[in-house]
């Protein structure tokens, strides 16, 4: 892997950077688009790189349990499995062992867990996460750590982010795949000094980028953006770093100010497919009434494959009858919105201009469709 | 609307045409996808065309109900309204008010049913069903039929088949766009004889061209054959021919040679999402086990965009895992499949060797899959 800074901006901590994994270079702040079980849900990989996407999540929790990490391996790896030749980033199956699974015991060694398709029992720990991860041959691979809950006492957040910390240094020290990168997750709740301390252990042991987990949890906006602020400036500045499971476009522009190069989350798909579409001037809902007989797109000017074939009275028909093509077309818009956006954002950031651009993607959302207000 | 044929085979009453609409010109014998609800199920209109598709068909009853002829008038139309600018047939909603909706009175006048979908009680009658046809402006429009079941009595039959060709001289009466051609329905459940007296009493009326309704509706495929064989031949030789609503490959080619020019079925696309796969050696179950690990393309030599990518073992996997893209995947191969045995009995009669094609194409089938047989 190789990490370059390529402009900053002056009024705050955004970083346009480049990142070069086994499978190509791309180019950072960059959105990742889930695609959880091998499949980023409704869309091609033509479609994906159509729509300009360079890296994309797999989640090992899903992907262990169905179709398998050695069956993926036998078939030749993710990639091959899922015919995507761009970079890969895999979770270590720690956030969902934490949100789907039912837990069955936390214990040093790992996690002891029951599947949510079929109850079977298994156990994941970091060695298992990292084998899991070197045979999906994802490019980047993350530690195993432990999804702290909110809300949470400042005890057990310390003993959770200690055990974290153990666990980051057993996953580099399973983890043997040179052309593969490791990073380590910094946890610690809402409490800044525990994700500084975690921080400062994870960097002595050392891994090839840093991300923080466990935000968007559960916590309020606030207490949010406090860690944000409080942390992601501190992260390893050389490094790429990395926000998991985040968020609304909101979020994303304040990640950005902050530092962050990296972000994923489910929210452009999942609400593509509950017919919540993204524009610059906030969120539409398509089964709403008055696209009945709406002949325009579900934005003006949009460029979205989507957007330049289809109205806003036809999505909502196929919405409202349940037909598949609905999710796709979705999908389609919001990705393209959600990559637009750092699209603009790595302009903001070359030009230095950050600060004004911020402002005026606020400006856009006070000025918001009737109906969705 | 234009129709010439262009080659017989000698063998039998397989015959090469070229149909020409007011969206375009295609070859036929020809097979229709079905796109219910203005959307062929799971595909895009750009994948339609990349397989080859010329008409795809729409079905009345549906649009009527949701999202209301009218308002796709309002929008442009149906070609307009679902981005498609070849062809379209339209059915009259005859069919799917007899199977699916709750009838409550079969008059002269037409049919009074509650929607399936909200329970709403709607009427139509030939003349509703030509204002809907014409309001969606689709290429080819059908007379408004009863759907005869089956089993019937003789008795039964024969009234049915009478009103349905009272109902298609009001059809034609209430019939007033030019540049849209409208076709009359062949009824007689599986009485040969009440089939020809009604093919000679829609003949006296006159029409752009004529199909076979209510086969494949429980009738045994001996007695599907046996109609088939007895009353295709005898439909008009100048104007296409369409059997409605039919059927597996192997009705496909018997109907074919009978002399019938047009298909449409719903079992490529549903078989699809069923998971169910075409192969010149029948059908295969994807998500049988012998498949977990099989890296190999649905069929060997395949060129359709899912065998030129994608293994059975991922195949099952999204299957599996119910993942939106199984179901796009299958359609497009299914597809392929169908449009593929069109274009080859296309050929065969051009060659003038339909009857050593139509062995080779039950011999490949003899030679099923170890697992599927």
């Amino acid at each position: 892997m190789d990490f370059r800074i390529i402009a900053r901006d002056a009024s705050c901590h955004a970083r346009r950077g480049r990142l070069r994994t086994a499978h190509g270079t791309f180019d950072t702040p960059v959105f990742m688009p889930v695609g959880t079980q091998a499949s980023v849900k409704s869309l091609s990989p033509d479609e994906l790189e159509d729509l300009g996407a360079h890296i994309i999540l797999g989640n090992t929790y899903h992907l262990l349990l169905r179709p398998g990490a050695e069956r993926v391996a036998r078939l030749g790896g993710l990639h091959r499995f899922m015919h995507w030749n761009r970079s890969i980033l895999t979770d270590s199956g720690g956030f969902q062992v934490f949100s789907l699974a039912r837990i069955n015991r936390i214990e040093e060694d790992g996690v002891v867990f029951q599947s949510h398709i079929d109850g079977a029992r298994h156990a994941i720990t970091p060695e298992t996460s990292m084998e899991c991860q070197m045979q999906l041959g994802s490019d980047i691979a993350m530690c195993f750590d432990e999804c702290t809950a909110y809300p949470v006492t400042y005890e057990y957040a310390r003993e959770s982010m200690l055990r974290t910390v153990r666990w980051a240094a057993r996953s580099k020290e399973a983890h043997t795949l040179p052309e593969q990168s490791l990073f380590g997750i910094v946890q610690g709740g809402v409490f800044c000094d525990l994700r500084r301390d975690c921080l400062e252990r994870l960097v002595e042991t050392g891994f090839d980028g840093y991300a923080l987990g466990s935000l968007s949890v559960g916590e309020s906006k606030e207490e949010m953006l406090s860690v944000l602020e409080a942390v992601a400036p501190g992260l390893p500045a050389a490094s790429p770093r990395y926000v998991m499971g985040v968020g609304t476009p909101e979020d994303l522009v304040e990640g950005v100010r902050c530092g962050v190069d990296m972000f994923d989350c489910v929210m452009p798909t999942r609400n593509a497919r509950n017919g919540m579409l993204f524009t610059v001037r906030g969120g539409i809902q398509i089964k709403n009434s008055r696209y009945a007989d709406d002949d325009r797109p579900i934005e003006e000017g949009c460029s979205c494959y989507t957007c330049r074939r289809f109205s806003r009275a036809y999505l909502r028909h196929l919405f409202l009858a349940r037909e598949l093509l609905a999710y796709r077309l979705n999908t389609l818009h919001n990705l393209h919105y959600y990559l637009g956006l750092m699209a603009a954002m790595r302009e903001a950031i070359e030009a230095n201009a950050f600060d004004r651009w911020r402002r005026s993607f606020y400006l856009d959302r006070e000025n918001r469709e009737p109906a969705e207000e």
